[in-house]
Parts: structure tokens; sequence; C-alpha cells
């Protein structure tokens, strides 16, 4: 299909975006969606019916992934996969994940019909894709749906992760009706996701589109710091093992890693666990999250050694740490084919793009490390994410799911780009 | 009553100690009987009936606060009220706050037979309490019962307390069905309270009673620190407003703040909210909630007053920052009367003890600003307190209750000691 500006239907897919948000929509606009929540019920019941009104066949696997597949070269034929995820933070945006789902819909439709009006024949199927537990809010961890399907992580384990209330997410799924049987498709040709860029740079350089070429290297970690509880009263300070002073020394450290680099390794702590979180206890555990990304490999490997040199050290005297690594992500590379695809559809349309990587973690960085994969961005307004005040203009939401539809329509007809 | 070494029945004690344990009790040996929670309904109806069985008449008032008055003198006597309180922190042990209730049942029951068997009349009537909500762990503010009783915080704004989860104390009291009509005694003579030291002072000086003539100054302030919640992955470090970086510096200054003092000035933050507290946003706000104690005055005033400063300074450039004092106790002075007659009964039964200062909060400290009031404390293991390996010997535990009988029977029976 060497004519690919295709345009999604600017009402259907403004109509979906209303309808979604509605699903645990908070007062300030934003969003509490969190895995398989009563939320997230309603918002798979109404992606359900979504499917079921454009044709798209649902498959719901063991893990609540949902896929809707839109037979068009037969059931033999290689399926082009695209979508993203409902799941939201406690207080997160209506759009992150959610557009991508949208979106998808909304570029399928447009590749179904343009097929429909033209001569051409469609070689592969498409499918759109919701994937569970993207955000790792509720369960850890995060991008679990697409780990599962990648073969990465067990049916069985990423059920059984659990919640801070002890419920699991196997639970959980069965009590919204969505812990399904169906197997994922298999044959699948390549991956697509569009998202928010979730950062200030499409903004900055006034550019609509953003081609991610691949991502940062992530390290993820959580330490805990054992001391001994007692009484914030009568307790002398000299016989206090308080781990909130480690605690604090750690948070101040890891900032400085990042200084360090003028602020080119990205780092945080973002959420701390005291036991038992008392005004009057002194705690006697406090486990800390810490993450760290670079998209220097050696950069990233010295911030490593000196985080873990530096909980080695807290851990001496009356306190006692221990350090475990939860992720490790390294940078890595989508597909170079699909992502000349995306900046070609681009180009043809006369859409401004440009290239950059992503930071945040997202199901198509680990659907590269087994299919050709990539993604595209859209602007982020002041590049506020994980914040019930995201916002992405409607023009740039539609911009995202024209280009999508154009890469899709361009994989599922042409032979002119073989992204294997 | 001249002769007031008293014995309380151990046999009875140790049976009731056992008993009021199971409710709430937790694997590792301690409670978690936070107020108005089902295990904490279990123990109330646990005293009413020891109540009954000891003749003493129940009233509880609309915050829950349970009288056991035994009538020796008739009803226009004037009362000498004793307890302590059955809520638990949630790893809490199972002495604090339920030994001075269990003690006070037990000497109460002493006192009552000792009269019976002897010649003389009492001029007083003895009343047993179960202070609600003494930890503050579940609702704020800490010692809310003995704040209501005197009038310091009216019932409608202590039933409005709301929990972590929005329930309120009335709704909680309600269900538990311990949310009264009563009216609390009046004519209140004085209050005595037993209780565990919590501290190591009596075990590093091998004494059994420590004889408390007053409280430590006590300051306690929430903190909050508002930044801007972002994605920790895209956002540019130098777009981040973190206040978990201010709340880090702030654990650490107001740790200096005693270290200065060489740990005279007792200081601590336990207790850290993070909002939204994922892994992945950087918070928008975090509450801290600061604690210091001094029996100095000028030394606390000193440290509060840096404290406020650096807060201040906190809340400059990208972070705002607000201070809300919530506890300004000054350090204060038991009944000099009741501090002397509680040596005095010691001693005559060859007990040792100590002079003392509390420092953390009780239901006395409250009290004693309406009414003659004191507090004797009993050796704590290790010094060990909050804490589900709180431990207490038997032994010193039956001490600490006779010593409370021989106290409670010198003021109800004899004019040698007014403690007005």
């Amino acid at each position: 299909m060497q004519n690919s500006n295709l345009q999604i239907d600017r009402a259907h897919f403004t109509q979906m975006m209303d309808e979604v948000s509605v699903f645990g929509a908070t007062p300030a606009g934003g969003l509490d969606r969190q895995t398989a929540s009563v939320a997230d019920g309603e918002a798979r019941r109404w992606l359900m019916d979504i499917f079921q009104a454009e044709g798209l066949d649902t498959l719901i696997d063991p893990v609540g992934n949902m896929f809707g597949v839109l037979n068009l070269a037969g059931p033999d034929a290689e399926v082009v996969l695209t979508g993203s995820h409902l799941d939201s933070q406690p207080k997160g945006g209506r759009f992150d994940g959610t557009y991508g789902v949208v979106a998808a819909v909304a570029a399928v439709r447009a590749v179904k019909e343009a097929i429909s009006k033209s001569t051409l024949t469609a070689t592969k199927n498409l499918a759109v894709v919701n994937w569970t537990n993207e955000e790792g809010a509720r369960f850890a961890p995060s991008l679990l749906g697409s780990n599962v399907f990648i073969g990465k992580l067990d049916v069985q384990s990423a059920r059984m992760a659990a919640d801070a209330k002890g419920v699991t997410l196997g639970d959980a799924l069965d009590a919204i009706g969505f812990a399904g049987t169906d197997k994922a498709p298999k044959k699948v040709h390549s991956y697509l996701e569009v998202h928010i860029e979730q950062g200030p740079y499409l903004e900055a350089d006034k550019k609509s589109i953003g081609v991610v070429e691949g991502n940062w290297g992530t390290a993820k970690y959580e330490v805990d710091f054992h001391g001994k509880s007692a009484h914030t009263g009568p307790t002398p300070m000299a016989e206090r093992r308080d781990p909130l002073l480690s605690t604090a020394e750690l948070i101040l450290f890891v900032r400085k890693l990042s200084d360090e680099t003028d602020g080119q390794l990205l780092s945080s702590i973002a959420r701390i666990d005291v036991m038992p979180n008392s005004t009057n206890v002194v705690p006697e555990r406090v486990r800390v999250f810490v993450e760290l990304r670079d998209t220097d490999g050696p950069r990233l490997t010295n911030a490593r050694n000196r985080l873990e040199d530096k909980v080695r050290a807290l851990g001496q005297n009356d306190i006692r740490s221990t350090l475990k690594c939860v992720v490790d992500r390294p940078a890595g590379e989508f597909d170079e084919n699909l992502v000349a695809l995306i900046e070609d559809v681009a180009k043809a349309a006369s859409i401004s793009s440009m290239r950059m990587r992503t930071v945040a973690g997202h199901d198509a960085v680990s659907l590269a490390q087994v299919l050709p994969s990539a993604m595209l961005f859209v602007p982020s307004q002041d590049g506020v994410s994980h914040n019930e005040a995201e916002f992405t203009r409607p023009e740039d939401l539609h911009t995202g799911a024209d280009v999508l539809a154009g890469v899709l329509a361009r994989l599922v007809v042409a032979d002119a780009v073989d992204a294997k």
C-alpha cells in the first residue's frame, strides 16, 4: 500500500477516548484504574464491546492480556500486533497506555476500510492488544502481561503476584472475570505501540512524532534497611537503631549519582515502605525502591556499582542492609526497519518527526526481545505524566494514530518493507 | 490505712493478663489491637465481664472510655481513678497500657478485700478506667480519650477523627458497640497510673519502681513538602521537584538536633506518608511526622526554632513546605503529694524505687492538667517497647500492682495524705 497517508475517524476516536476515560476517573480529571480493579474490569468490558463492534475476535489469556484479532488474510497468516495498556497509576493520567489501545482500534479500522476500498490484498492479519499490569502500581513486576507473552515470566508466577493487601493478580482477575483460557495469537510478525512521550522533548522541538529507536538501560533495586523498633519517647538516642537515617542518606546519595553526570544518568527513589510507619515507633525496617536509567552502558554500570557499595556501607554498625536487583534491562534497540518505516510514513504525510529513546519501560521494550518492534511517541504537554494533569492535544493524538495506521497498512499489504 | 503493704492476688492477675493477651495477639507474641478494631472490641467486652465479676459498675462515655466504679463510700463520695489503655500499636507489646488496666483491677480488688477485713471505713470510691486511643496509632491525636475527659477535646471532634481509610472513630466505636451514653464519673479526687517504663533506666539501676515526678516537654509536628508528581523515567532531572529530597535532609537534620545535645534532646521522624508512593512516580507530596522531647524548656525551644527555620529553608525554590504543630506539651510536674505517697508506700514495703520523668505521653499527663495525678513505672526488659518483644518479668508486674494497691488504700481511707 504505497499511499499510506491514512486518517483515522476523528469523531470515533474522540468518542472512544471519552467513553474509556470514565472508568476510574478521578475528580481532578485523571485516572485511578489499577490492574484488575473494579474500574479496570469496566474498561476491559468496554474494550470487549469495542472489539465486537469492530469485527475483531476477542482472545483473553490466563493473565488477562486481551487481543482483538482482525482476520484480513486467513487464519494461517502472520499477525501485526499493536496496542498498549488500560491500567493506570493510582493518580495517573487519561492518556498513558489508554491512548495506545484506543489509537490501535482507530488505526485498525482505518486500515480495514482502506483495504476494503482498494484492490489490494492483505497478506497479514492485524490485532489490537491490551497488556495486563504494565504500570506495576498494584502488582510487581511492571510489564507483567508482555513479559508473560514473551515467555520471560511464567503464568503461574504472574498470577501469584500479590498486591499490598495480599490479593493475588490471579484472584483479582478471577473477581473481575478477566482470567481467560485463550492462547495469545501465534505467528506474530511485529509489534507497534503508540504512546505519549511522558517527557518534554517533542514539545520543546515542536515535533509531532517521536520515532523511538531504542530504550535506555534501566536497573531497579529493592533495598532493605533493618533496624530495631523502639518507642521514640523513652528510648535513649544511643540505643536507637533507626533505618530511616540510612534511608535518608541513600536518597541523597542516589540523587548525587545523577548530579555528578549533570543529570545524564536518571536516578530516583519514589517509594519507601516504612515498617510500621507509626509516629512514635522507631521503624524496624524500611524498604527503599531505587531506579537508575542511562543510555550509556558503562556509566550505568558505574552508578550501579557505587549504589551497591553505598548500600553495603550503610549496612554496617547497627543497621543491616540487603539489596535485590529486581529489574535489569540493558539499553536496547528497536527494529531498524520498523523505525525507518515510521519515519517514512510520517515524512510522506509531511508530519514532523524526530528520533528519540524511551527512558520509561514499555511493553514494546519487552516485545523487542523476541519480535521486530518499535514505538511512536506523541507530545506530552509540559512533559507531565503519571499525574492527573497529564495532557496531549487532540490534534497530536490524531496525528499519532494516523501515522500508526499508515505503518500498519504498509506492513499488512506491502512487500516493500520487510521488518524481519 | 497505715498498713498499706497490700499484695494483689498473683494467680488472678496472671489469669487476667493471659486472657486479655489473646485479643489481637500476633504470631511473634505481641499485639495488634488498634483502637476500635475487632480485637479491641473483644478486649473491651472481656473487661466489661471483669468489671461485672469484680462488682464494679460499668460506665461507657461517648468516645468509648470505660469506667468500672467500686462503690465504697456512697454515690456522693469522691472517686480515686486508676487505669491505662487496652489499645496497642500495630506491632506493639502485651504490656504497654494493658498492664495498667489489669493491675488496676487487681489493686482495686486487693483494696476492697483489705477494707472488708478491717474496721476501717472508706471515704472515697475507686474506679478503674480504660482510656480510648491512647496510642494514636489508628486515630490522631493520641491520648484522645483522656483529652476528652479533661475537656481539652470535644466529643464531636474526637468522634470525627478518621483513620487512614477514612473511617471515623465514632463509626468504628459504633461498629464494635462501644460508643456509650454514660457520663464519666464526676468528683474525681485523683488519678494513678502504673505502666511499664519503656526505657532502660530501672533495669540499669536495679530498681523495682519508678516514681514518676513529671513529664518531659514534647513538641510534635506534621511537615508537608509539596513537589510535583512526574514519571521517574522520562522526566529530566532538572525538571523534577522531588519532595523526598527535602524529606531526607530533614531526617538527617532532626537527628543532628539531638546529636548536638549529646542525645539529651530526643528527636525522631518515624512516620512518612509519601503520595502516591509508587516506584516510578516522583512524589507530589510527602508528610513527615517530627517529634522533639526534652526535660529542659529552653533547649526544647531552641530545637523547635531551628526545626521551624529548617523547614522554611527547605521550602524554597521548587518545593513548598508547611509546618503544623500538633502536640505542644510543656514539661510538667505530677502532684508532689501523690509522688511522695508512692515513695512512702514502696519504702514501707521495702521495695526499691527511684524518681524519674516520663518521656512518652501518657493519659496521666493529660489528667495532671486538671487533677492531682501521678504514675508508677515498672522495669522494661532491655528498655524495649512498641515492639512485639516487649517484656516485663511477672515479679516486677506484681510489685508494681502491689504498690498501686497500697497507694489506693491510703487514698480511700486515710486522711494522712491529702493529694489536693
